[in-house]
């Protein structure tokens, strides 16, 4: 469509101008020192929307940080898009790792350096300049709805309860998200689950304080090494969680699905070499990328207990801890997941010790249907500007605010994700290609075209 | 006998005097800046000895801290007893935890309160007193020879190269230490075992970075679960240790000698209570007494991997880390069970990861003949000080100089201490009944007396 790169061709410059300016403000929402940064990246976002185009923009304030809110109708007969994004970013430390300034983004090597230049502020920055090149072009084809959040990294609690609060005005179709990775250039991909996440901290107790391990050793039950061996038990020989009711509620998937997620190019080989393992291990009668995508998972994230210094200090420690997460897939429900583990945890404790469970935080998995208008929509577009068909991929990650917008508002996402794997979100020297900036801004017009199509299709 | 208890009585106040001088000097060994105080403590018991009426008395210089000898030769066709002692202290922190300064002694409920109370600087200067008591009433039965380290807190390893430099020196018919606890004031004992001891740190590698859990959980092997599954392993259900050949020099304590040691006071619903526990743990087949005192033991005295901050971060830690110790009893040579647990664990280690094993510190254990003239004279000097036959007690601890002495100087040691369990050496508020200090100077003029019939005897 010439229309939309000779737009792209014109205006290059100044869209890259425009999300430099965004990327500046530093707007790390974990850290209480940025909150004025917080409300002046979602003033930028308020102008950018209405220099585009919208018929309005507005800033809702919340008791966490502002959300953006901007909407263009062009007619109500027709579908409705709402995209989502969040102008937060993550902490930048450890900041000497950084090559350039965090909050100074460069250019090398054809990638933008910077916090947020991929998560999520170069990403959602694609939709606001396809957006304003629609509206230029006098080829918007539908209606158009923006909210941006400043929360998304540390668990999106004020969107979840202003999205409760404003279901009418939310109001869409779809929701067009990008957030998420690609597989590689050449291999587009349009992710199609996510996992949902359970995480909990468990403590084992013993004596009242530490021991020495001469006197007592052999005769009182050391918490470590029974935590050890509630931890071996929860996987079977087969790579399976032996959480009692762990699977019952798990999605089949049909081999339909399974031989569709199979087309995703994957090697072996590479993927142990860039890991540095021998081996990999996991579920029996799934393929690696069946084990992150379709099957649930249960991980320690963290185990300590006594003495971690120089040398030996030789007790039998008073308590053993460990964090420990599960990944779920859709139909797990966390809060059940966290409680089924909590009686199973706490079921497996001898009577020599104490055990106590504690819920940390969790939300569900989300999968999108590849049959839908707005899937099919995404399939066309990316397959004219990346030139390649993309293949739907379930991520083993989770976006806990996606499954929230399905159950409250009624929508379904579709993950539209221009990112690459490389591109070292939440780590120093975050990286964004130029050339996917511009093609995201040439998939998303696409998109908007194809999806009215396919709506339309689907209506009639 | 009336002469000892008149010498005491009369010498009360300036025995007290001079083991305060001894304590008001700060040797903590593991400190460098206490240096200093290291020779100021050698040279007071070198000055001690001397008053109290030894032949010679020197300091020798080592590599580490320096060595107190001393000697009297009654008689050379007498027996020589060697005695041993220490004169460094461990740490005083955490030193707000102290009712009063560590190294200004204070008599609080009859107790010396102050840091080397008990460990070692009250129980050795029993031995100084005693000494001058038998030269001063010209009752010194036999030749006496005194070694005083200032390693103790920190290996002995000084003492190590210098006893295997001066055997001739320290020749004697036994040697007599103070350093370790009676069961209870009204249930004396004499330590007739001490467990060896060896420590291991091992690490499990995986990925060689921390991983996302989501991306990466269920299809990549978690070093801290698998870390945690080898070492459940290392126990079967019966509480035995599974690392191969580790029972197989075990020593095998004869059911008469299980009879005798089953005589120590017990109250299994004490030790329960005073540790917090409902229940005890261990070897099928053994008696708590019995897991501790003869049978070998393996802990894992700290572990730790991945995140252990607050919240929650989800990772697939890169490494994970445990630090395990095994308490040996006699017969298990500490270097072969840190080899045959080192091959044993390594074997353990599935192809996804890598292992290492490093083996830390450790030492001999020991166990004394309860059918030897010295143990029978300081049955007999307890028996007639206390008025209580005392019980031989097997510790689970481990003072790895004991088992060298035997092997480099060829004699065996009476363990008979004065201490306490209560006396929380190592800990804050360190102390010692001032009962127990002057019980002790009764009870080794009676040893030296008793020690000379009984070698007399089994010499005829």
């Amino acid at each position: 469509m010439s229309y939309i790169t000779d737009y792209i061709e014109k205006n290059k410059q100044r869209f890259l101008d425009e999300l430099f300016a965004l990327i500046r403000i530093p707007s790390i929402s974990s850290q209480t020192e940025h909150k004025p940064d917080m409300l002046k990246a979602a003033e930028y976002w308020k102008k950018t929307l209405l220099d585009a185009g919208a018929d309005k923009a507005e800033i809702f304030t919340t008791t966490g940080n502002p959300i953006v809110y901007g909407e263009k109708t062009v007619d109500t007969s027709l579908p409705t898009i709402l995209v989502y994004g969040h102008y937060d970013v993550m902490p930048v430390d450890p900041e000497n790792q950084w090559v350039s300034a965090p909050f100074e983004p460069v250019i090398r090597d054809g990638k933008i350096y910077a916090r947020g230049a991929d998560d999520d502020k170069g990403q959602s920055f694609i939709h606001a300049k396809a957006f304003e090149l629609m509206v230029q072009t006098g080829t918007l084809p539908c209606n158009v709805k923006f909210m941006l959040e400043g929360e998304e990294e540390i668990g999106s609690s004020s969107l979840k309860t202003w999205c409760a609060d404003n279901k009418e005005l939310l109001n869409s179709d779809v929701i067009i998200v990008s957030d998420t990775s690609m597989i590689a250039e050449d291999v587009p991909s349009i992710t199609t689950g996510l996992r949902g996440i359970s995480c909990l901290e468990v403590e084992v107790s013993g004596p009242s304080y530490d021991l020495h391990s001469g006197i007592y050793g052999g005769a009182v039950a050391n918490p470590v090494n029974i935590l050890c061996k509630m931890i071996a038990s929860l996987h079977d020989e087969n790579g399976k969680v032996k959480v009692k009711g762990f699977y019952d509620e798990v999605e089949i998937v049909s081999n339909e699905e399974r031989r569709e997620l199979a087309k995703a190019p994957f090697s072996l080989e590479e993927y142990k070499k860039s890991l540095n393992i021998n081996e990999v291990w996991g579920e029996t009668g799934y393929t690696t990328t069946e084990r992150t995508g379709i099957r649930p998972a249960l991980d320690v994230n963290g185990i300590w207990g006594g003495y971690t210094g120089e040398g030996s200090k030789t007790i039998i420690p008073a308590k053993a801890f460990a964090k420990i997460s599960m990944r779920l897939v859709p139909n797990q429900d966390y809060t059940k997941i966290a409680e089924l583990f909590k009686a199973h945890f706490e079921s497996l404790a001898p009577a020599y010790v104490r055990v106590k469970v504690t819920p940390l935080h969790g939300g569900q998995g989300y999968v999108s249907p590849i049959d839908s208008p707005a899937y099919k929509a995404a399939q066309r577009a990316v397959k004219e500007s990346f030139g390649v068909a993309p293949v739907p991929f379930r991520s083993g990650g989770s976006i806990p605010i996606i499954s929230t917008f399905e159950q409250v508002l009624g929508a379904k996402s579709i993950l539209m994700g221009f990112g690459l794997e490389s591109d070292a979100i939440h780590s120093p020297n975050e990286n964004f290609p130029l050339s996917n900036f511009y093609k995201g801004i040439e998939t998303v017009p696409l998109f908007y075209k194809y999806f009215v199509e396919e709506y339309s299709k689907k209506q009639s």
